[in-house]
C-alpha cells in the first residue's frame, strides 16, 4: 500500500479539517465533503454552541499540526467558575491552583476556519462544500452525496473513508443498517436539552461581566452558562428539561412565562439578555445526546473519527479537545502501522475506545456536579482544599479536572479512574472532618494519598473492572 | 377508556405469551401475533436455548397467572453449581445456605407451550401463528405483518399494541427509525458468541451426570456449561470469543481443530458429547448481546416489555424471570392506572427501568465471575463464608446470588446495590484475613454488616449514583 493512497473524509468540521491537515502533512491525497456551506464565506452558526472551551489535549493535536500559535491568538483564557446565586452574590472557583492553567473560550467558527485553510493550503487537499454524504457502501469504500447546489447526486471512491461527520454520522448509520458485522452501539440523550442566548458586549464594545470566568448560574433542575467571546459579548446557555419540573421547554411558550422564570431564577443575568423573549422562542433547542460505538473500522476500508464514533455532552468542556486527541493518536498509531490499514484502524482502536468511553461518562459526571454539587458547601471545601494542595504541591497533586483539563499525558480513563477515588476520598475525608485537627498541608496530602491508594486497592480486590 | 380495548401483542414467546394469558384475565380482549410456527406442534428449538433457568421471580408470576403448578411439574432443580478443572476434578458450589432455595432447569419450549394453551382458553384470546410483524405505525398503532403461509401482508389496527417480540423487537425498530421522539438505545455485544451441544441420556435414559448441578468449566478465555433436561439429555453451551484468543469460533473451522481444543480444555465433557464435531460444524453460532432503550411506550399506544426492551446475556440465569417479573410489576400498575394506558406506561417504565438496567449489568459481572473467579481461592472462601453465614442466620444474611435469585420482593436494582457493596466488603475482609482470628460466626455476621454499611455510605457521600 502507497502513500500515495486516496483518501475521503466525510464532514469538514473540527475534527474532519485536522485530520485532512494531517494526513497531507504525512503525504496522503485528500478529498474532504462537508454538508454545510463554507463557514469562512457563510454565517451557520444558528442551532450550535459557538464558542467552546479548548485546552491542553485540543493544543497538543494543534501543535503537532503546527497550528497552535494561530488558535492562541484567539483564545480568551478562563481562569475559573464564577458562580451566581439567586440574589445575584457570585463566587470563583479556580480550575486549577497551579500558575498557568486555564481554560480557553474560542469559536467554533473561526477556529474551524483556521484549519480548512491550512489544509487547503496542501495542493493533495481538496474541500468541497454544500455535499451531504447520505450513504456509503462499506464493502466497496464508495460514498455517495448530494450537491445542495446542482441537487446532483454522486459517488465518490476512495482507498479508504473516514467518518468525521458528527453524532449523526452517516457512516455509522451505514454500519447500523448494512449490518455486515456485530455492531455495539448506543445513543444515550439527558432529559434535558439546551437553547443558546446572548448577552451583549457593553456600548464600548466591552464585556458586561468578567470575561475571566465560565459563568455558571446553578439551580439544580435548571443551569445557565456563559462563555465570553472576543467581540465583548457573552454566548449564554440554558440547559432545561424538556418535559419536567416547574419549568421545562415543552411549557415555557409564553412571553410572560419565560419573564417569569428567568426573574425568579436568573434575575442577575435577566437584565444583561435583552433579547431574551425573541431569542427564546426563535432560537433551537438542541439535544445532548452521548453516543459510543463499536468497531468504529470496518476492515481495511472505513474509520470512523471524532464525534461520529463518541459524541459526548458538553459539560466536561472536552468534546473539541477529546476529537483533536484521536488526531494525536491517531498520528503515533500510523507512526508504527503506516502501509497497513487494517491494523492501523484496529490498533487506534484499541488504544483509543477506553479512553473517549471515559470522557464520555466523565462529561455525564459533571452536568450534575455542576447543576447539582458547585454550590455545596461540602464541595466547596473539597475544591478549596485541593486549590490548597495544588498550589503548594504542584507537581505531587493533581485534581480530577486538573489530569482531565492539563495533563495531556494522562490518559482520560487512568484521570477518570485516580479521579474519582481520590474525589471519593477528599469528600469522605470533609465529611467526617478528618483534617479539621490537621494542620500542617504536608500530612493532609499523604492522608489524600493514602486513602486514595486504598480505594484504588479495595476496588481492585472486588474485581471492579 | 372500556376494559374492551382491543389488545394487540407482537410477539409470543415466553413474556407475550404469559402477558396475553394475564390480560385475558383482566378482561381484555388479545390477539397476539408469532412470526414462528406453533412451537407445540414444530419443533424450532434449533439455534435458541432449550432450556433455562427459573427461579423465584419467575415463580411469582407464574403464581400471579395461575400457572405455577403446571411449570413446577416440568422443572429440574438445580442445588449448586458444579465445576470441572482440567484434570476433570470436580468441586460444588451451592446456591444458598438455605434448604428450600435452589434454581430450575426448564425446557423453554414446553414452558412457552403451558402459556400458550392457559392463554388460548380464554375465549377473548386468539393466537396468529406464522405471520411476521414488518413494522408498526406507532402514530396510528397499526401493526405490519405477513403471513408465512400465504405471503400475504396484512395490518391490524388495535386500541393498544404490546411489542414483546424479543432482542430484534419490530417495534423497537419503529421507534427508532420513526424518530417522533428522543430515543435512548443501546445495543451491546461481547466479544463472545455461544454454541449448543449435546450430552444425551445413557442407554437407560438417565442422566450421565449430577443432574442436581448447572455444571461450569471455567477457563479463563472459554466457559462451559451444561444443564438437565427431563429426558436425561444436558444441554452444553460454549462461550468462546469470536476472534481472540489461541482458540476461537473464526478459527475452529475444522475437526482436527476442534478436538485439539475440546481434548485440551473440556477433556471430560469431550467424552460425553458423541456427535461434538457434527454439532460444532452445523450447530448456529448465537451472539451475546444486552439491549437497554428507553422511553419504552409512545403515548398512550404502544408499549415494550421482554427482551424487546431489555435484552440481558444469560449469565445470571434471570433473562425469562426478569421478562415474566415485567408482568408482575405491569399488572401492579394496572391496579392503580387502568383506564388511562398513558399513565400505566409512564407509570410502569418509572417503577421498572432502574430495576431491569441493574439486572442487566449483574448479568455482565456474572459473566466474568463465572468464566474467571469461581476457580479463585479468594472467591470460594468467599463463597463458603457465605454459605455458612446463610446457613446459620437464614433471617439474616443474604448473597448477592440470594437477594437476585431467591428475593423477588427485592427489586434488582437494590440487590445491585447492596450486593455489589457487600462482595466488595467480604472480598477485601477475606483478602486481609481480617476475618480469621474471628471464631466466632456472629461476630463476622456483624463485621461483614458493618463493612457492607460502610462501604454504600461512603458511595453515597462521594455522590456515585
Amino acid at each position: 500500500m502507497s502513500k500515495k493512497d486516496n483518501i475521503v473524509i466525510i464532514g469538514a468540521g473540527l475534527c474532519g479539517s485536522l485530520l485532512a491537515l494531517r494526513l497531507a502533512q504525512r503525504g496522503y491525497k485528500v478529498a474532504m465533503y462537508e454538508s454545510r456551506p463554507d463557514l469562512r464565506v457563510t454565517d451557520i452558526s444558528a442551532g450550535r454552541s459557538i464558542n467552546l472551551a479548548l485546552s491542553d489535549r485540543g493544543f497538543k493535536a494543534l501543535r503537532l499540526c503546527g497550528v497552535e500559535e494561530k488558535a492562541r491568538e484567539i483564545c480568551i483564557p478562563m481562569y475559573g467558575r464564577l458562580m451566581h446565586d439567586r440574589e445575584g452574590n457570585t463566587f470563583a472557583s479556580n480550575y486549577s491552583g497551579r500558575e498557568g492553567e486555564y481554560i480557553n473560550s474560542i469559536s467554533r467558527g473561526d477556529l474551524n476556519g483556521i484549519l480548512l485553510t491550512e489544509a487547503e493550503k496542501h495542493e493533495n487537499v481538496t474541500i468541497h462544500f454544500n455535499t451531504e454524504c447520505t450513504s456509503v457502501d462499506i464493502e466497496n469504500t464508495v460514498a455517495h452525496f448530494k450537491d445542495y447546489n446542482t441537487k446532483e447526486e454522486f459517488s465518490v471512491d476512495g482507498d479508504v473513508i473516514f467518518g468525521t461527520d458528527g453524532a449523526g454520522s452517516a457512516l455509522r448509520k451505514s454500519y447500523y443498517l448494512e449490518r455486515k458485522f456485530l455492531f455495539s452501539y448506543s445513543q444515550n440523550f439527558l432529559a434535558h436539552g439546551y437553547k443558546e442566548l446572548e448577552i451583549p458586549a457593553d456600548k464600548l464594545g466591552n464585556h458586561q461581566i468578567s470575561k475571566d470566568h465560565l459563568h455558571i448560574w446553578p439551580r439544580g433542575e435548571y443551569m445557565l452558562i456563559a462563555l465570553p467571546n472576543l467581540d465583548g459579548s457573552f454566548t449564554v446557555t440554558l440547559f432545561l428539561s424538556y418535559d419536567d419540573g416547574e419549568y421545562n421547554f415543552n411549557n415555557l411558550t409564553t412571553e410572560e412565562k419565560i419573564t417569569e422564570f428567568f426573574e425568579k431564577e436568573f434575575s442577575d443575568a435577566l437584565d444583561l439578555i435583552p433579547s431574551i423573549k425573541d431569542e427564546f422562542l426563535n432560537n433551537p433547542t438542541g439535544a445532548l445526546g452521548t453516543v459510543k460505538c463499536s468497531p468504529w473500522h470496518y476492515q481495511n476500508k472505513t474509520l470512523l473519527m471524532g464525534d461520529a464514533a463518541h459524541a459526548i455532552v458538553p459539560f466536561y468542556g472536552q468534546g473539541m479537545n477529546a476529537s483533536f486527541e484521536d488526531v494525536t493518536v491517531f498520528d503515533t498509531i500510523l507512526d508504527t502501522h503506516e502501509g497497513d490499514w487494517e491494523a492501523t484502524f484496529k490498533a487506534y482502536e484499541k488504544a483509543r475506545k477506553e479512553d473517549t468511553d471515559a470522557i464520555a461518562d466523565l462529561a455525564i459526571d459533571n452536568f450534575y456536579e455542576m447543576r447539582d454539587h458547585v454550590a455545596n458547601p461540602l464541595f466547596k471545601q473539597k475544591r478549596k482544599l485541593e486549590m490548597d494542595l495544588e498550589k503548594t504541591f504542584p507537581t505531587e497533586y493533581f485534581s480530577k479536572y486538573s489530569m482531565v483539563t492539563f495533563n495531556e499525558e494522562i490518559p482520560y480513563a487512568e484521570a477518570m479512574k485516580k479521579g474519582r477515588a481520590q474525589d471519593k476520598a477528599l469528600l469522605n475525608m470533609v465529611a467526617h472532618h478528618d483534617l479539621d485537627t490537621i494542620t500542617d498541608l504536608k500530612e493532609a496530602l499523604k492522608k489524600v494519598q493514602e486513602e486514595t491508594n486504598e480505594i484504588l486497592e479495595e476496588d481492585k480486590i472486588a474485581g471492579f473492572r
